[in-house]
């Protein structure tokens, strides 16, 4: 497909642009982009200009770093969650899956991704510092580390843990009813609520 | 899936949109918009744009229907292309292909489908009428029927031939090199090839 040959342009352009996105190849950005220009015009206008407006409008929350339409997230501005229980994810889709469970009344805090210098990601990169300064201002009675269980969340839940051990508050982990080596956001929703209604000191955890 | 709750109505409007694409399920629609939130501004826009100028812009070659920047499409308007030769295919993907091969020097007509009553499509909702009127007007020597080798292919092929059989034109199809039940989009370029090569007469082909 290296050498195809586009009968148009303006087609080639879209390929190429969808070509870019993360797991779509040149042969499915093809079909997409057929597909959308039987789509009335209409409609394709709503798509591209919902991506934009995403993009361009989409705020991060002053506060957990979760994406937001406003400065302050829709959970952080919620009055009935619990502030004083912090719980460490990754990513927003991991606020989705964590939130799908019903299981838990506190705050989050994203980080923006894990420790991995494989991917040149490193502690500067993520939003560390401002956790640290939640934690050291707020009335945070807990710390809940619920990044993924693999190598790289390991490495970043233990800096988080020399980070914070000495301020007066409870670290704790998710349980390990999430098998070692998932990806949280895959984790079904009992598992991953049972998990986070469970979660061990994290200093317990250390010895298992 | 279904009762995920969105933190931002914005992102949610932009994975709803990204879902509606074939084969594109709510989990990579949420992983494709969060990866276009970590693009540049510029970027997106350029994505989005891209989509919507394809769509807007896009024309229908006049002749032959295939995609085209304007009014005649790039291979209608090669001087050095054989016009007495016309190569029947339902969609624009099936020309990318032959034109990959290198074996094809005439033109296209693309019907835009094949006859399928299970899907709807009828005789009427295809580029059938302006193929005839072509073979009628023009110097046609030869129509090949280049239609993918499926229950569906074969009925539209027979149709084809039914209509055009009493002009004074020879009617081919492709050498069944290509197997029976494959998508003609997905057949290496060899077998293509060839099988564009070694056409065969439509009527000595329905004895085999």
């Amino acid at each position: 497909m290296m050498t195809e040959k586009f009968p148009s342009r303006l087609l080639e352009n879209a390929v190429n642009e969808f070509a870019k996105l993360p797991g779509i190849g040149r042969k499915t950005a093809l079909r997409l982009v057929l597909h959308l220009l039987k789509q009335d015009v209409a409609d394709v206008e709503i798509f591209g200009h919902s991506i934009i407006q995403a993009r361009t409008e989409i705020k991060h929350c002053k506060i957990c770093h979760n994406i937001s339409d406003g400065d302050i997230c829709n959970i952080c501005s919620q009055p009935d969650r619990l502030p004083e229980i912090i719980c460490v994810v990754e990513n927003i889709r991991d606020v989705m899956a964590i939130e799908n469970t019903r299981q838990f009344t506190g705050l989050y805090h994203v980080l923006g991704g894990i420790i991995s210098p494989m991917d040149g990601v490193g502690p500067a990169d993520l939003e560390i510092n401002s956790l640290i300064e939640r934690v050291r201002s707020g009335n945070v009675a807990e710390v809940i580390l619920a990044l993924s269980t693999t190598m790289e969340g390991d490495t970043t839940n233990f800096f988080l843990y020399k980070k914070l051990k000495d301020f007066n508050v409870r670290i704790s982990t998710l349980a390990r009813g999430v098998s070692v080596g998932d990806e949280l956001e895959y984790a079904d929703e009992l598992t991953l609520g049972r998990s986070i209604k469970n979660r061990l000191d994290f200093e317990s955890s250390l010895s298992q």
